[in-house]
């Protein structure tokens, strides 16, 4: 019988000890932690992760600033409004939600923020101390899911732990965590992507599997070896007549099918997305007490 | 039979082609490409690199200043002499020979120097850019191996590159070139390292197999599939009666009974190790071209 790694209660876990951890800082005259987030434009799905991040901020006892702009701002407005947030004395830390749109370069956004504010992990210089292992922002998803490994005591050291999907965000810096040096790492890690050949009899070789695809079901239980770990990053909207809303949310990952063959298991929802947000959390602490 | 990957070759042939684009820049008018190498104290083998450095800077038309400290300078001293080179606009690149002296931090001197003069690629926001697939400086004995794969016609899109060894100067960067998407990379790649279980049946699936181990002749026959690609970046000093100094230098791989089974194999001396400088110099000009 597989276990269900719950993303709920590890989320609920991380929020409460920071929550106990701002608490500290405070009673001992110490700053309350703050973070900033901005949003262009009113995309929904942005406006949905921005408001989680608003109240997340609230829950720990954050303090938290949403800044909002026209999507028709230009990038010298948006550029000068990272240089006050990068000035501001009071912000620990902030993130530019993700897209933007197309007039303004993602790239030049990220270099901008300041690397000891950058909450996301995104700035280059906090990527290269990743791989450098030194201390620094992980981005969001992969500090959630090492956070699961580690609460559900889950051994990495000397693993196979195969990673399909070479994203930035997610299948890259994964990769790197793992394969360091230290707990949570020292796995024997593979990078599969679109180029890989013979993907199947790789991932079948995996004690742990993530799967951060972008692809809908495309893990089947025959790419999964008995007792495998597997960790599903996916999550698509997919038509349903089960669900009142006329559709339900899925991962890289075919549960149903898969999850009778593994030891630990990640579900969609309720799995790592929770966790994300919780992570972020996380950098925003490590920023406050950085600087 | 094998084909032997010759360094001297590829690092030539790199050589001329930097020396061709010299002129070519210097006859429309634009400024000599300048690299500057700090070296602290007197230790022998690093007279040799930054000698060999200085030469090689010479044959291509560059120029160079060699900046010479006593072993005593402090930390503060070194990071001025840095500040001053990051400002001078006569200097495009410049490298501070490792390893330097206890006193002095080396995390600290990387830290302070310009990532756009940091021509060795050390600073970890040009790691960041390597990682993130932005066009940066990228550490030498990675750069040079990816030459050789690609001037020896490797295919390396699909294959099965393992890489054993996970330091921050070669197998770390090394497995995320080879896993970023465009040519000389787009392979699968599993990084091994001391903590890897069953490494031979491992590097035995290797299409391409990278060692980095820094550990004499540990990679034997049975670890390789036939036909492999075997790149040796080991380099260790061995006595020997049949040499005239009394040693020979070997790799981490165990050439004689290797190579047989090799379709390609760098040789030590003669490989990996001339390819270094070659790089470096590709950086300068890359750091030339950019300002």
């Amino acid at each position: 019988m597989y276990n269900l790694i719950e993303g709920k209660k590890i989320s609920e876990q991380i929020k409460d000890e920071i929550a106990d951890e701002v608490k500290k800082i405070v009673s001992k005259g110490g700053k309350t932690p703050h973070l900033a987030a901005i949003l262009v434009g009113t995309d929904g799905a942005s406006e949905t992760y921005v408001a989680s991040k608003v109240k997340s901020c609230e829950q720990v006892g954050f303090n938290s600033t949403l800044i909002r702009f026209d999507e028709n701002i230009s990038e010298n407005e948006l550029l000068r409004a990272i240089h006050d947030l990068n000035e501001d004395d009071d912000i620990d830390g902030f993130i530019v939600q993700l897209p933007l749109p197309k007039h303004i370069s993602e790239d030049k956004i990220i270099m901008a923020v300041d690397p000891n504010k950058d909450v996301d992990g995104f700035h280059p210089q906090n990527v290269g101390k990743l791989a450098l292992g030194i201390p620094s922002f992980i981005s969001a998803t992969p500090l959630g899911i090492i956070e699961m490994l580690k609460r559900y005591n889950i051994e990495t050291s000397g693993k196979h732990c195969v990673i399909i999907g070479r994203s930035n965000i997610v299948g890259r810096p994964m990769s790197i965590l793992l394969s360091q040096k230290g707990s949570s790492g020292d796995a024997t890690v593979t990078l599969c992507h679109s180029k890989t050949k013979n993907l199947k009899e790789i991932a079948n070789s995996a004690d742990i599997l993530i799967a951060a695809i972008g692809s809908k079901e495309f893990v089947t239980a025959d790419m999964v070896k008995e007792g495998a770990v597997v960790i599903d990053v996916g999550m698509h909207r997919t038509e349903s007549d089960k669900t009142k809303s006329g559709w339900k949310l899925t991962g890289d990952v075919k549960f149903d099918e898969v999850a009778p063959k593994c030891s630990f298991i990640t579900p969609v929802p309720g799995g790592v997305g929770l966790t994300t947000i919780a992570a972020l959390l996380l950098n925003t602490l490590f920023a406050a007490k950085n600087k």
